[in-house]
């Protein structure tokens, strides 16, 4: 099967919930450092892949489309001219593998999507993009459901861990660092970062210090 | 397969964590409720059930073991003497449902386990329970790798958001809302519990009033 995988990015100030333990150029190579993981994993199984960057971005051996338009816009902009399967795959997700998005794109449902946490969407898999719509932002999960219902779209939620943990928060490295197989956890690494226990608790500290 | 599932659990103080959202008594019944969907969904992958209580505790319909001890040595004691594979569950999970736990219970290695969130252990199923001894608090998922690895048992890790999240945090009642198809989740909803979008973003709120 043909499958499209397209990548959502904002290259410029990235992950600003992560602000208070990595600045505004670490965020960049981080978020670029994720989204590379991403892209092996993705490639991994096949799938051409698409970035969406909001901004001028490159990154070797990869189509960048650039868009300066919301997130859902750019998105069903692509799916509205696409006539083979469709991938979209958020860049914070860098436990996503080969198992995980294999268990995705076998589904036998018209879509399979993998909710994020907090009612967040991380994953759709499409087979028929031209008939469906993202919607992006709140409770989207839920939204995302609704649209599959609405477009006469059998649905297949797919239970990972791996592809439900996006990379938002400082406790979500505590995940990265624990499941990491690339080199956004490399990163991490070797930027101070570490998980360490103390008091019979797991913490993850940078050059010693506590950040969670 | 025989598998016999150990479920240890606590009638008295529960889920402290929780403190800031429910009552003492609001805790207790909360714990049983889930325990209640962890059971259901235990049964219906065909185990048998055992709860090991901390405290005199009754269920109708499964036996109940009252053990004063710590978590790892009555669970331990249980493998010790068990000759047929052994499931030990959480009783926070109540996202667990017979697909998952199908995934876990189909292992074709030795032990099957799954993680929760911050390097904790949710699930350990373990074929040669004889072999094998658990190690909670702390970081025990490398724990119980490493125990399995000196044990010279082949483990495989299971890929689930749903086991892998345990409600411990006001924040993980969000997922149970958002995900949740038992008992526990009516009973949020019956005290008070909705799920709001306010401001573009999903809220947890009870009576009115935001938690999260």
């Amino acid at each position: 099967m043909n499958v499209k995988a397209i990548i959502p990015f904002k290259p410029i100030d990235p992950k600003t919930r992560l602000s208070s333990v990595l600045t505004k150029e670490e965020r960049e190579e981080f978020a670029g450092t994720m989204l590379g993981d991403v892209i092996s994993a993705v490639k991994s199984c096949g799938c051409s892949v698409t970035i969406l960057a909001t901004s001028e971005y490159k990154f070797e051996g990869v189509m960048v489309s650039v868009k300066d338009e919301g997130l859902n816009e750019s998105v069903n902009a692509q799916l509205k001219n696409s006539k083979t399967p469709v991938l979209i795959i958020m860049s914070d997700l860098p436990l996503a593998d080969k198992n995980s998005l294999t268990r995705l794109l076998s589904t036998e449902k018209d879509i399979g999507i993998v909710p994020g946490l907090g009612g967040g969407t991380n994953l759709i898999f499409v087979k028929y993009p031209e008939k469906y719509h993202v919607e992006y932002y709140g409770y989207s999960f839920a939204k995302h459901l609704k649209a599959a219902e609405d477009a006469g779209l059998s649905v297949e939620i797919i239970d990972s861990m791996r592809l439900s943990t996006d990379v938002d928060e400082p406790s979500d490295l505590a995940e990265l660092l624990i499941h990491g197989k690339g080199k956004a956890r490399e990163w991490l690494l070797s930027h101070g970062f570490e998980l360490l226990v103390e008091n019979g608790r797991l913490k993850v500290k940078r050059y010693g210090k506590a950040i969670l």
